[in-house]
């Protein structure tokens, strides 16, 4: 048995930078047509500089693939018309994290005050820049993301014309709030479509399982299966694959992320075959982001099969998800 | 300021055996006049021999500390009155784990019949023997232990003249059991009376302080310190104390357990005090015990001294928990 997937795209992806670059982009640029590359590297992307000396980097680091890199700023409340204007056509999308809630993430957004908020988002919704925005309070961890819904649900309702990516999303509360305003949309990673908090801490620790938003239950993780299998338009395939390296992830003290980027079509593939929905793939990988961004990355098909494929125990300095653990689809040719 | 503890227990400790008693042993020997000692060991405490043993090599390897191990074995469903009433003078209590729960259970109980269970509780009912549970199904990690309370009620109401100890509580639901049956009781540990599953996954992650069960809500830790600093008659302390090496704790598959019997009586005194409540840690700490176990200890004196203590990186190959972090109480002297 044999899929073809026709220019994949990950809506959400952390390339890091400096030397881990040149392991994570060639991973990435393999499989995928594009991607939308997070800015919160060490500075954060803030600047029309910076984000075309991050893209040179990341096109110097991938080699010769055929992929676009789909570049992002570190959203600031200061960013306003003329300053957007003068990046758009570099820019694909500006991401918004509250301040201190991820890996990077210290120089975030501290309040939503629509007041507060108006120069760069009205500006952002004249000239078609998506906003990204990683959901969670500062709450309790378990609750963190449904506590945000009423943000997200603030912003769409002051802001009709700007699109919201909710990113990452681990509930059904997130899920819910998708269907109830048009401009939302959704990014699932794969590994919130496979894991619950039970598989990270319910039975020995799991560091390489470990990210932020955390796993949440058995009914969010199907609610979320549901809608991208069944291929909710509005819901896209971002994998959050978040390298950091092993001696960041065993220690007293480990980063949140989990690197999926490349082993991520596999696995997909393997979930969507389990629910009988293999055809529906093509959706969530590609066509949706692309209607929803309205972009055209390079063609590229990845031809998967379904073959015993044993997961790398490491890719240079980096642990993926189920490392060692063979799944039942691989890669078998791109062009 | 000081403050003297008399014959300080604890109901709830992990020894280990072989190399890592050696340093367990003396740690806890030193500043507990007695502890019951948990009996999951490889293999598990299960006859009179192993646990005479056990003893021995216990009272070897704590040196010349005043120190009384209290014994316990590994539930099994065929232990009979003659056997209980040949071990009687040697048992303290015996410990029942539901199968697979935690580290070294995988020969627990795998279902609670109260007919398949009536030949060893009746024994321990009219021996007088208390039966410590480690109350957890296998559902959902932050729900396992809410689901075991309605068996705990079972258990309870099916003999009521058994003692039976909810060990390690972590819920409010727990305490409310509490007091609906007479012949219930409860330990808690000092870490559950300090963290929150925010501590362990909510922001970086951290191993040195998953345990199982794991730490809950912010809610359900401020009803059990409001049980422990009001000094609740049948709530004792138990730490629960569970070392580790430390390359079992910082790497892909983590095992549950936090180290904290040397640290555990300065940590108490200091949220005790923070609580205006130091006069209910002498209730907490050993009095309670001695009353629902009817026993009595060697007598020893713990004064403790208001005292900035940096708490050690690593006892031998043990990390403890917060370590390197330094609290505003330390032991002083034991005579």
């Amino acid at each position: 048995m044999q899929l073809i997937l026709n220019d994949p795209l990950d809506m959400h992806l952390h390339l890091r930078d400096g030397e881990m670059l040149h392991t994570t982009a060639p991973l990435s640029a393999h499989s995928f047509s594009g991607a939308i590359i997070m800015p919160n590297t060490i500075p954060p992307i803030q600047s029309k500089e910076a984000l075309l000396s991050y893209k040179q980097r990341i096109l110097e680091a991938m080699g010769s693939e055929n992929f676009m890199p789909l570049m992002t700023l570190f959203f600031r409340r200061d960013y306003d018309y003329e300053f957007l204007s003068n990046i758009r056509d570099e820019l694909s999308a500006i991401k918004l994290y509250p301040a201190g809630i991820t890996t990077n993430s210290e120089g975030g957004v501290s309040g939503f005050d629509i007041e507060k908020l108006k120069t760069p988002l009205e500006a952002m919704s004249e000239l078609g820049i998506p906003l990204c925005i990683h959901g969670e309070t500062n709450g309790f961890v378990m609750d963190r993301e449904a506590e945000f819904v009423p943000i997200y649900e603030k912003l769409a309702a002051a802001f009709p014309k700007l699109k919201i990516i909710m990113e990452h999303i681990t509930t059904k509360e997130s899920l819910q709030a998708l269907d109830r305003y048009e401009n939302l949309y959704a990014t699932i990673t794969v590994h919130h479509l496979l894991i619950t908090l039970d598989d990270v801490v319910g039975g020995m620790l799991r560091p390489h399982l470990f990210c932020k938003p955390i796993a949440k239950r058995g009914e969010d993780r199907d609610a979320l299966v549901q809608a991208a299998v069944n291929a909710h338009p509005k819901v896209m395939f971002g994998s959050d694959s978040a390298p950091h390296p092993k001696s960041a992830k065993e220690c007293p003290g480990c980063a949140a992320g989990i690197f999926t980027a490349p082993i991520a079509l596999p696995l997909l593939a393997e979930l969507f075959e389990a629910h009988g929905k293999l055809d529906n793939l093509q959706g969530f990988i590609s066509d949706h982001a692309k209607k929803i961004y309205g972009i055209k990355p390079p063609k590229k098909s990845v031809i998967l099969k379904k073959e015993p494929f044993t997961i790398p125990k490491n890719y240079g300095d980096i642990v993926p998800m189920h490392a060692g653990e063979t799944i039942s689809w691989k890669i078998s040719q791109v062009q």
